[in-house]
């Protein structure tokens, strides 16, 4: 935690890195975006341990950026999706995505984003660069890119 | 420091967190784009330990995000500036700014982001509402906003 003189910075910001300030949440948020969502499938993904994930999602869920959602009754299954409120971190994802592909992606970006309904590249503005049309996450896809590597079978 | 399977996740949302993901460093990096660049401002005005913030701005130096630059020679003083690629981290911020302006500032924006060149507001797409034109971190200034609150007397 922080201390109290952070809770009182009065900033979005601050505010914004309270839920997700974290590297962990951070990508717990990228894979619900590329839709795993269920724990073991996120534990073998990100490679977290299993109490740091649950806790993670623990946040998330109490931050309403995810929610937990039983998919099967018996025996009862759960798996975490995004509200609403997650779905609009969407543009902080890939403000992040676009910075990384800038200056740490030597080979190219490992992920393009593309507008769904043309397959034109979605830019930093989030406009496709094919059509110009304003692209959101549910008009968006993701693709592997030039600086893609293969999975290790450890995490597939 | 994350595991090593962490690492082999090649994703520059993955590699952004690398370098910011830790909520101290993103604030070290919005004082910056404030114009608080010396040690002691922010140790003021973040209410940070010394060491932490040491030790964050060592990383961020490390990783070219700011530069130590010599202001003053008898005696010496440094302050901390952002590189080309330090400011190319406004996207990212002002994306958080307004992810936490919808969903944790019930009395409004703490602070406005307006286009310099005619005090239209900048929108989530780093566009002006006012004029259309699209805005960079160089064409944008900040504004007290109608959530803000008055800065305690020890942080001023």
């Amino acid at each position: 935690m922080l201390p109290r003189t952070y809770d009182n910075q009065n900033c979005s910001i601050a505010r914004t890195l309270e839920a997700i300030g974290d590297r962990w949440t951070m990508l717990v948020v990228r894979e619900a975006f590329l839709g795993r969502r269920r724990f073991d499938e996120l534990h073998r993904t990100l490679g977290v341990a299993r109490n740091v994930l649950a806790n993670r999602l623990g946040r998330l869920v109490d931050d309403g950026i995810l929610e937990k959602v039983a998919y099967q009754e018996r025996p009862e299954r759960f798996e975490y999706r995004l509200t609403e409120k997650g779905v609009e971190l969407w543009p902080v994802m890939i403000s992040m995505m676009k910075w990384g592909d800038r200056h740490a992606a030597p080979d190219g970006p490992p992920m393009l984003i593309l507008h769904r309904d043309c397959g034109g590249e979605v830019n930093e503005r989030f406009v496709c660069d094919a059509c110009g049309e304003a692209v959101d996450a549910r008009a968006a896809d993701a693709r592997p890119g030039p600086g893609v590597r293969p999975t290790p079978a450890a995490l597939r």
